[in-house]
């Protein structure tokens, strides 16, 4: 059985840190244009199925996704976890095909494959040769209806699911608090519910569960299809026919529309003191819009600003906080875009020595303040815009990072074109735009705190 | 048009507050026995309607309350409010009662009404002559059924209740606070929704929404009518058949089973400062179990504890922080058990004069501490329960309050026995159940503390 991997962050984003953590110069070099490729192309099947083909020939290799439009937040009140432990019934069995034989297959052709449950999607993939494509195809097409769901199949795997809570979670302060975190920011909103779900509902998660869940979810017309790599859309077209097209339509879901936040007043702590902590650490976060949720040109803004604020080793935090008055052994900011809803625009921090953790807290303050009262200058957003459309350029030398950007933001209510003008959307954001999101969302008197503490009191 | 009541605590509570507020010596005196009263009768209608009727014909008042058994934490995700709007929208006419005319009525006769929304009930009551009692069932079983929804008529109620939210709450800090004190108390639970509801889902609500409300809550199978004065059982149910029983029997509803709680790890602190608050304040909570979700003897033993640590002027806390160290103006606890799910236990206090407030905070902390580590003495926990036997007693004296006190607890979860035998357990309780249930449920580690400071930056 394939391992599963949570992803809960803009993708761009983990794209972005893996390329800036390197730090080249001349990644800060100006971009005035990104190469055009016009090569990706997106098609309807007649079922409503979205397909996209992102050619990359340069080696024998095929990313096979097929991303569904549902995440823990579209889950059931009281069932909590149905995604994710629903994503762990899909390498189940078929009438077809029996347990594990897709993966033996995959396995054999000396492939690998992958699947993740966010907030929003679940997402299936495999990488292999591109001959293995349409037999990858069958087989994915074939699970995304037929699947034997009987009790003998539920229940090991829920044990195996509860155990997995069990050792990410429940044996994680950071963990326990981040959930807790979470419960706290987002009053309303299902993203105040953990992905892998509640211990105690996911205990009671059941046949019935599954079987609603998967006839509500899992059909042609609520996924998207995309391949990357060493493929033609027109060979694709005709095998995505040939096996997906063959999947009869499911029921037309309404659109996601989610209990939204309401007005929020209050400054919150969360605070979790746990004896396995030793270094205490804090982080503030706010709800500030996503892409999908934002007007125009904020969320371009606040991934901007998170980028200068906090974004690597460059940043203002990073270079005030470990840099010159070394108070922080960690520092930084993340602002996580790639969301159907409202999301979160996060600081963080640690102290190092002697340092206090509100000293710590205090510096960032500064340093939000100084953005909401003065701005960036041009040469800091002309640095970090630049990384930005850098990051979308080296996101393309890669097929799987690609596949990735395009099923997030697909699943996460963007259109092609979206993704297309995010490179001049946000060549035409100016400082006084960073300025503005800074000082409209980042007010210290609605924000919620997170304080990781060791068990023995610390003084801060 | 009746003014609307909401009424969130427990009503024995408020019961024993009004009684002992004057605290009169003898309320302290032992009490062996309450008085027998066995005229108290319950049956049900065909349709399923429970009736309940409690005689006291010492003065010729009647009062009439119908209780649903829905509430705001029955209503559908991101519909908060609806269940208090339909509390206004029964106020407007049917095919048979133009809007207006039944309160007319009741003025007419020298009655009074009124009606109020909680979180698990919602309640109509008037208190009218015995000779109008059957034109009260007239009326009340006609709206069950008959009010006509018109967008003309849903419009302008909004508007109300809109206006209602905007004065009770929005110009309140301490309402706007309270409600995010339950929205990060409860993760999981409808409670943390206000009963009023949020003001962005209120705006929305329609008349498709308040149909299907009604539709599927307002029947007698999900009613209790609650009849108390100058009546007879046998004529009570006459009347009830001659007007209730003609009302058809609506769907069956499941069992109330909402969302629970998630295993709490962490300590919440929520703060709101505002520049209408002069002297700050503190509340802590801790969820505990209500009597519907308690093991046997925990809620009474929970009603003991708040009422020894902090329930009045002869409490621990009022004692220690009001009377002997003088550094609080107000301070005590109350626990809320007539709640159908998992409820609150709070302790609050603020501080006189020079007193900060973290003293008065920590000033509790001790005796909580106390009373976890030494438990209460055999004289504190017999002049606590006396006082709790002796309010069952004096609630008798009330018709109304009687009324209340059926109708709460037959709303949330409890049977006719439960009530009847509530003084005995009461007597039951023990200084080591009390002990015990302070240490198992009032740990520091996990429960929220909401902080109301004047916006100046209060020393603390």
């Amino acid at each position: 059985m394939a391992l599963k991997v949570r992803l809960r962050r803009q993708f761009l984003n983990v794209v972005l840190v893996l390329i800036l953590a390197a730090g080249p110069a001349w990644a800060d070099a100006p971009v005035d244009k990104a190469p055009v490729e016009s090569k990706i192309s997106s098609f309807l099947l007649d079922n409503g199925m979205e397909v996209v083909v992102i050619p990359d020939r340069r080696a024998p290799i095929v990313t096979h996704m097929v991303w569904y439009k549902v995440g823990s937040a579209d889950e059931p009140p009281g069932k909590s976890g149905i995604a994710h432990f629903f994503e762990h019934l899909m390498f189940k069995g078929t009438a077809r095909h029996k347990a594990g034989e897709f993966g033996a297959r995959i396995a054999e052709i000396g492939g690998s494959e992958n699947a993740f449950t966010s907030d929003d999607y679940t997402a299936y993939f495999q990488t292999v040769p591109p001959e293995a494509l349409e037999t990858m195809m069958e087989y994915e097409a074939d699970r995304m209806r037929n699947l034997i769901l009987t009790d003998a199949v539920i229940g090991p795997e829920r044990d195996v699911v509860l155990e997995e809570r069990g050792s990410r979670i429940e044996n994680s302060p950071e963990s326990l608090l981040a959930e807790e975190i979470d419960a706290t920011l987002y009053q309303n909103h299902p993203y105040r519910i953990p992905v892998i779900g509640w211990m105690h509902e996911m205990e009671k998660l059941n046949r019935t569960d599954a079987v609603a869940f998967y006839d509500r979810y899992y059909a042609p017309n609520n996924a998207i299809l995309i391949v990357a790599g060493d493929v033609d859309a027109g060979d694709v077209r005709m095998l995505a026919e040939k096996t997906y097209g063959k999947v009869p339509r499911g029921p037309d879901l309404p659109p996601r529309i989610r209990p939204t936040e309401p007005e929020q007043n209050t400054a919150r702590t969360v605070t979790l003191a746990d004896p396995r902590v030793s270094v205490p650490s804090f982080s503030r976060s706010w709800l500030v819009p996503s892409y999908h949720a934002a007007e125009p040109g904020e969320a371009e803004a606040l991934d901007l600003l998170s980028e200068i604020l906090g974004g690597g080793n460059r940043s203002r935090i990073y270079q005030a906080l470990v840099v010159k008055s070394g108070i922080a052994s960690s520092a930084g900011a993340y602002y996580d875009g790639s969301k159907l809803d409202e999301t979160a625009f996060t600081v963080y921090g640690a102290p190092r020595g002697t340092a206090k953790l509100d000293e710590v807290q205090a510096a960032i303050d500064v340093e939000i303040a100084l953005i909401a009262k003065d701005g960036v200058s041009e040469k800091e957003l002309e640095s970090a815009r630049n990384r930005f459309l850098r990051s979308m350029i080296f996101a393309r030398d890669n097929q799987a990072s690609m596949a990735n950007l395009y099923g997030t933001a697909l699943a996460t209510g963007s259109a092609m074109k979206d993704i297309e003008e995010w490179p001049d959307r946000i060549r035409k954001v100016t400082a006084a735009d960073i300025q503005k999101v800074a000082a409209k969302y980042l007010a210290g008197d609605h924000s919620v705190t997170g304080l990781l503490l060791p068990s023995e009191p610390v003084q801060n």
